[in-house]
């Protein structure tokens, strides 16, 4: 395996912008591409990161780059996480070292790296519909900048894509769609559209994927013409040799393709013969995710985003085989859950899941594989995974859905109206809440307990460990409202003191918290939700050992809060709130509000909310955020002597 | 103008479950049609609701349940407003009287007033999804009520309704959607799929209608035939004759029409023959909007929800002409924001407006007119407005987005990607914020401070009148940061004291208060956000009637706080905050916070929070309501003397 190193490439070191990419043969370019795909791997190999989908994009990115000039034209990534090629081109390649780590770049586009990024993106989308705003904003402007956005099959049938597809005749200048179709997304992409476009692609060979590019290019350019021209043009002279054509065209968006993703030097004609059609279009373009990459192939999930790895073998130039980091003992939460769910699921029937275009990353492959029938994966649609879920429930099912924090953003609306309102009930499992590490910014789960607690009916709770995993899961199963349960990106903790793991081994109670660890003479509370217990119990630690003595209370619930977490502060205890949130409108919110209704001055000792601030944090790891946004053990412990010396 | 009486009906006494319409014949259905049609117009004349897209779907209701059980089967309306037929037919008609009124039925599908409801619903876009869900639901128990999904041409376009048609094939069985084509939403309907409609639409004449009955008729039932077999029988057999197949087709989705929604014997004949297909089918309707009321043709906007009417003139048996009781003579928030927004266009040309499908009810109708290139409606697609909106201020523009803040919840993960987290200046105007009236629990915006005040660089802001409304909109447009301002569906209030006006005549100042009312002596401070503060000076002169000084805050900010509202607990003043927002998560929740932070016991003095409860406000008049949430002026004096009583 050899290290990132810059000497051994022929073109590679001398690419430091994309002018460099420009000057370039297709042949070079050829041989660029496989430069490009063994650094992505090396380098991936030894930070992690994004795998699979960049492999696939190497001449699509290159291609584009040969015939637009991003530098005034705007290239705007879908998701995002397949931009390497373009951050590699763009003066990044040296950076790739600190891949998704601190002081090195984001695994997404980023603004504030480069004058080549238009977003910082990471959630899906959104590509089409920023591009019809900055493209309006061309025209009124009096600009010419050529735009285009780059969307996955897995995307572009997100509500928001088709809502913006929809708007798409907002419009009167160019504007190009590459809907990079590697049909797959992290799990296979589901529904309509994508067994649309799996049919055409079983229907066709490479002979007619060059045919049809020889058809546009036959066709095009429309340079002078009209708008109208060239689109009547479009539709009329080769529509019926596209085979896709059809879903796009009742949008009335003029359809080009399919063709083959990976020949750069059709692609390029391509893209300068499109490139000045005066009207939004698509281009429809087949890639081959993990291309170069054998274990991609074969385990699609695996290698969407991995850790570190190491490559073993070698096969006719592609890597055949890897090694993956040993793995510390302990499961994640999200094991922990998707086991015990499918445990429960023998014993109860009615218990559905539903995922969005997520069951690995929710832990859902064992349910799937043991109960395919009660499965739901609705591909990239938040939305409709929710409101799907309201239905099951209103016919008596227990539909238990499961979406990262981040991405139930996506469903806030569908949970106020179609589930708190109706008091339906539908189980969250609310995976990666809280800071989640190398994604960064637009993947930390901040803000689910302010957004759902607001909402009448909803429960909120949080299990702290193992155990209490299991037992918030079957008492959300026993609730007849709706339940809400987050757990973040990590392992489980290891094992507590006695008292603490018989405290958290007590059947969860509506509402109810428990004591974690009492301490004679205790003068503070540590109340934490969620998986912070563990830096509570730390900071407790901590304390003792300045001959502090300090309660830890588990909250277990952030809605309803637990009166008895008040009433501590009424009973002469300062009390800390931790969780791994903002601390705006969360749980320690909740209590403030609590204690405010009961306020006496007379015995109220002070709260102090601890969570995470009203900004941004980087991509780094879980540990390093959790220090960042003060939610850690010495936080904790220097806030408590803070409080008590004043 | 007759009031609505129970004794100049010749069917309609006779209804009083959908039982009593199976009985009748197509003659006497028509009739019935008539008499419903006449009660509707009659009783939102005297009460106010919705009315033109009523008037359109009252052939479609009662066909509908003279060929299904909605006891056993399970009707979905979408958005839900269109339901009136339905709930006079089912029980409700004599409850009309107290339409939207307290003690009265709903606007909008309720569970709790019938068992023929299925959803409480009022947001577009959910009846597909739901629809899946119950469907799936009833696979899953082995049971076999019919579902029908009535969805508006408006609603079939919105992202949620999208992402359930590509998810249909989910459904295994029976699973029917009406599209109900108005051609019409409250505003036009906006892109490209209404544009399809629309051209379809156009080359249709009554002749070529009934011929696609009969074509339908022909090639159905399928009964007995598995669902293979069924689903290409529809597809070989018609879908040639069927215009708008095309865009379902791609979709997998057996499609058929266009029919006559007005022609009750041919509908229920399609009914009886689509009901019985194992597989999910839509059947595409043409209904007219406000058929039967001419006013309503040529003021769709006025009629879509109207207050109370006076019907001043008859012609071949249609409404021709109606008289508005007269207004207040202030005027809307929204009015007043509407016309300085336009002022404000005329002087700088970078401002666009977007809203979606509200250009009328956030009264952008002046700015469209004069703006026309810079107005931009994008349909039922809260989602990609904001996108949209995040695209052209990348350009440079600046952007104003019109959005009621219960729709506004649909963006949520796009506020927090697209725009704060890339801190693009982006202007939300977020009307209907707070309690809304006849609307109900669907419609409040109670919940826009808590899900917006948690995203980093989110201004929040709120005006409390005329004046202020106009200022916090030119201070929105001068920040290089995203701003919110929200404000009700209400009139700005009556004219304060000179002093209260001098000081919300002040320019906004990034998180900074006002004070309006100084009172020596002052032992405690209320503390408002926005439009209450009129509630907050009634109070202060209730309290001054008893001898308590308060003094009266408008805090203006609600993100970020202004620190000397704070200061004046430190200060020795009791605090009251006042918000039309939930408690939880809202403006009081963030002066909690920051207390907590600056916590001293020597000197903190209490701080209540007076916001809306967790839980649901039933339809009733704006100021009832405020008074139920305990709002208003007479709550926040009882707590006054409370605090200063203990």
């Amino acid at each position: 395996m050899t290290e990132i190193s810059h000497e051994n490439w022929k073109f590679l070191n001398g690419i430091d912008s994309p002018e460099d990419v420009k000057e370039l043969s297709v042949s070079q370019l050829n041989d660029l591409a496989d430069e490009i795909r063994r650094f992505i791997l090396n380098s991936v190999a030894q930070t992690g990161g994004h795998l699979a989908s960049n492999l696939g994009v190497v001449e699509l990115t290159l291609a584009l780059h040969h015939v637009f000039d991003f530098k005034k034209d705007k290239l705007l990534w879908d998701v995002g996480h397949q931009c390497y090629t373009h951050k590699i081109i763009t003066g990044r390649k040296d950076k790739f070292k600190l891949l998704r780590k601190v002081d090195g770049i984001s695994g997404f586009p980023n603004p504030a790296e480069s004058e080549y990024d238009q977003f910082t993106v990471g959630h899906a989308g959104t590509a089409i519909a920023t591009a019809i705003g900055m493209a309006i904003g061309q025209t009124q402007q009096k600009k010419n900048s050529k735009i285009v956005a780059l969307v996955g099959d897995a995307s572009i049938v997100n509500g928001v894509s088709f809502e913006a597809l929809n708007n798409l005749g907002l419009v009167k200048r160019q504007l190009l769609i590459v809907l990079n179709d590697n049909s797959m997304a992290i799990d296979p992409t589901q529904g309509a559209v994508a067994k649309y476009f799996s049919k055409i692609r079983l229907s066709q060979t490479y002979e007619d994927l060059r045919k049809t590019t020889h058809n546009i290019l036959e066709h095009l350019p429309v340079i002078g013409k009209s708008v109208d021209e060239a689109v009547e043009r479009i539709k009329k002279g080769i529509r019926m040799v596209l085979p896709a054509s059809q879903m796009f065209e009742s949008l009335n968006i003029p359809y080009f393709g399919p063709v083959d993703g990976h020949d750069i030097g059709p692609l390029i004609k391509l893209f300068k013969a499109l490139a000045d059609i005066e009207h939004p279009a698509i281009l429809h373009v087949y890639t081959k995710k993990g291309k170069g990459f054998h274990p991609a192939g074969s385990q699609p999930s695996r290698f969407h985003s991995t850790g570190p790895f190491k490559i073993n073998n070698h096969k006719n130039g592609e890597c055949v085989e890897v090694e993956t980091a040993p793995k510390t003992g302990r499961p994640t939460y999200t094991n922990v859950f998707g086991k015990h769910l499918a445990e429960l699921a023998e014993k109860d029937d009615k218990i559905i899941s539903i995922t969005s275009a997520m069951c690995n990353g929710t832990g859902l492959v064992e349910f799937r594989k043991r109960f395919e029938d009660r499965f739901y994966d609705v591909g990239i649609a938040e939305s409709a995974a929710v409101d799907i879920a309201a239905g099951l429930a209103r016919t008596g099912l227990k539909p238990v859905v499961c979406i990262y924090s981040t991405f139930l953003q996506r469903s806030f609306d569908q949970i106020f109206q179609e589930v708190a309102l109706q008091n339906l009930p539908v189980v969250f499992c609310v995976d990666r809440a809280g800071v989640v590490g190398s994604d960064g910014p637009t993947h930390h789960g901040l803000m689910d307990i302010g957004y759902l607690r607001m909402m009448p009916n909803m429960v909120l709770t949080a299990p702290a460990d193992e155990v209490e995993t299991k037992l918030a899961l079957e008492f959300a199963l026993s609730q007849d409202k709706p339940v809400v349960i987050r757990y973040p990106k990590d392992v489980v903790p290891a094992k507590k003191s006695a008292p603490a793991r018989r405290a958290c081994a007590r059947p969860f109670k509506l509402g109810k918290s428990v004591v974690v660890k009492k301490t004679k003479d205790s003068v503070i509370a540590i109340v934490s939700y969620g998986s912070v217990l563990t830096e509570a119990l730390e900071a407790a630690e901590l304390l003792a050992e300045d001959g502090i003595a300090a309660d830890v209370i588990n909250a277990r619930f952030a809605a309803p809060i637990d009166e008895k977490i008040v009433q501590l502060a009424h009973k002469g205890k300062a009390i800390i709130t931790v969780e791994d949130h903002t601390a705006a409108c969360g749980f320690g919110s909740a209590v403030l509000e609590l204690a405010a209704a009961s306020f006496d001055k007379s015995t109220m000792k002070p709260i102090v909310v601890l969570g995470a601030p009203r900004s941004f944090i980087k991509h780094d790891t879980r540990p390093v955020q959790l220090m960042q946004a003060g939610i850690n053990a010495d936080k904790i412990a220097q806030t408590a002597r803070e409080m008590l010396e004043s």
